[in-house]
């Protein structure tokens, strides 16, 4: 166990609620507060999704799909086979007992209950001992501009598969969005000892987080460290489009790049074994660590070295390069 | 096969789908239309449900669980074991099929489509060759005063299992409410030649319909014979709360009520064979027939016996009592 005592995550879908549950694993009960990119969230069916919390949410509730990281564990399909017959749509696939989430959260959405309550209630009834919370209450929708056109986030991401190639990504909303209420004051205060940056897509899970001046702000003037674990392995992505994204954007496909995209905000940052060549090559303290999590223990692993990393560093002057 | 070409039918639910199927079966493809009241739609989970319509549609597209006569074969109920674990209401049930057409017919709502355009093109979806139509686009809601206090019908019906005593009857909205445009001229044009009302609970299922000024007044100068099947066989009914609230309101459970109730309306009145000592009681002409509908030949045989006699009664003078 780390001497590193509550803890803030910042975290996309997939690879950031893996290592989410790998830090819920180890910290004491409760001392983890995951917060969720919603710049993926949208309407579909008339029913509000939202990915990155619901795949967080399933996985520290132990729910998850293990084959693919996200949706329900023994799920079924009969909705969908339903929603096909009568002409509705089927790009995105919703499953019999995902579904009951977004039925309810719609549902309470439109009663006017904030989403960070409804997410709060959710994890209580699914049982998960950490605190998640979306990165907002308000809407923030992450749109892309490729060659196929302006695309929401969902019609690049699931429609298409990635396909088209991307010149820039914004996030609608964002300008106006707050952070929700309470979370702030609570890492401005000393609450956390520790803040992580997930090894989710840094362009498209976490900075519409970061586009949010609340959560910019408060991780730039955050008294504890910031960490970072770099989504990127030896010049490749383990999942999703981030790698393709990067060339896309002309970027160099290498944890250099996600180092130097976090500068401002980063005291500490964590690569792959694979990329222990590469060392030398940051502004600020790097630890190196097997980042691959295949097994429950790759990902406990990961987090008492994230840990242990963010607490050797706490003591030192705060590192972030100013922009 | 009967002379008769085309029928209007007014259903509730599960009675009048089965008679509704009947007809179908016996008549040309496509000369069939099922008014379905919809005075039992309700909200719920945020989700439009049209009970009535449901079944009929269903039953119609042979797509009906045989065991319920409502709700959908081949179902399962993985949605709403998690909506039990999220805390929501599990007190109408909602199988994983079914849900397709409630979330359906939810979005096309709030996207401005009127409820008879979305139940036609489901009855087009499903391979239904009839013409369902809800009894109005406008919002008509069934409300019961009882010793329980005034309730919703759903509320009454299915979360109190229809317990409390029910002292009166009310529609709200019908006074508003239209008939779906076309249909009346349809049927005043002489386009129908019999108008058939279902054997289903002529309180709760066949009146919300009836105090649609459009349509009472339709169906008293309706050119073509207008047949009612009671509901009431033997002083008992096949299904539901029927003879309880008949006792409530203070009525003899007897198919002479239906028949009184109906007064203003038929021309025809047809009864079960196990009532065929009360057939010098009414002030119309009465069919003795096999009413209860077990067997899909049971439904055929019902359908045949009222198309005949609607049409051994539809070169007679109009019977109808003026009210």
């Amino acid at each position: 166990m780390s001497a590193v005592s509550r803890v803030l995550a910042l975290s996309g879908g997939v690879g950031g609620a893996k290592l989410s549950l790998g830090l819920q694993r180890v910290l004491p009960p409760g001392a983890l507060t995951v917060v969720a990119n919603t710049g993926d969230d949208f309407e579909h069916l008339g029913l509000a999704i939202s990915p990155d919390v619901d795949t967080t949410l399933y996985t520290l509730a132990s729910l998850v799909n293990p084959q693919t990281g996200w949706g329900r564990d023994q799920e079924s399909w009969n909705f969908m086979a339903e929603i096909e017959r009568l002409g509705g749509e089927t790009w995105f696939r919703l499953g019999d007992r995902d579904l009951a989430l977004h039925v309810e959260r719609t549902r309470r959405l439109r009663d006017g209950e904030p989403l960070d309550a409804i997410v709060r209630d959710f994890g209580w009834r699914l049982g998960v001992e950490s605190r998640l919370l979306p990165m907002s209450n308000d809407q923030v929708r992450t749109v892309l501009e490729t060659d196929a056109g302006v695309l929401a986030f969902q019609d690049y991401f699931v429609r298409r598969g990635c396909a088209p190639s991307v010149t820039a990504i914004r996030f609608e909303g964002a300008q106006r969005a707050r952070a929700p209420a309470g979370i702030l004051e609570a890492l401005a205060s000393g609450d956390f000892s520790a803040v992580v940056i997930c090894p989710s897509n840094p362009f498209l899970s976490i900075d519409p987080i970061l586009a949010i001046a609340d959560w910019r702000d408060a991780l730039r003037s955050a008294p504890v460290p910031v960490v970072a674990v770099s989504p990127i392995i030896a010049g490749g992505a383990v999942k999703g489009p981030t790698a393709k994204l990067m060339r896309e954007l002309g970027l160099e496909v290498s944890s250099t790049t996600v180092a130097q995209h976090y500068r401002d905000l980063i005291d500490g940052f964590v690569i792959d074994v694979a990329d222990v060549e590469l060392s030398n090559r940051f502004d600020v303290p790097v630890h190196v660590a097997p980042t691959l999590m295949m097994s429950l223990r790759d990902k406990e692993t990961l987090a008492n070295e994230v840990l242990k990393f963010s607490h050797s560093i706490s003591g030192a002057a705060r590192t972030k390069v100013s922009s």
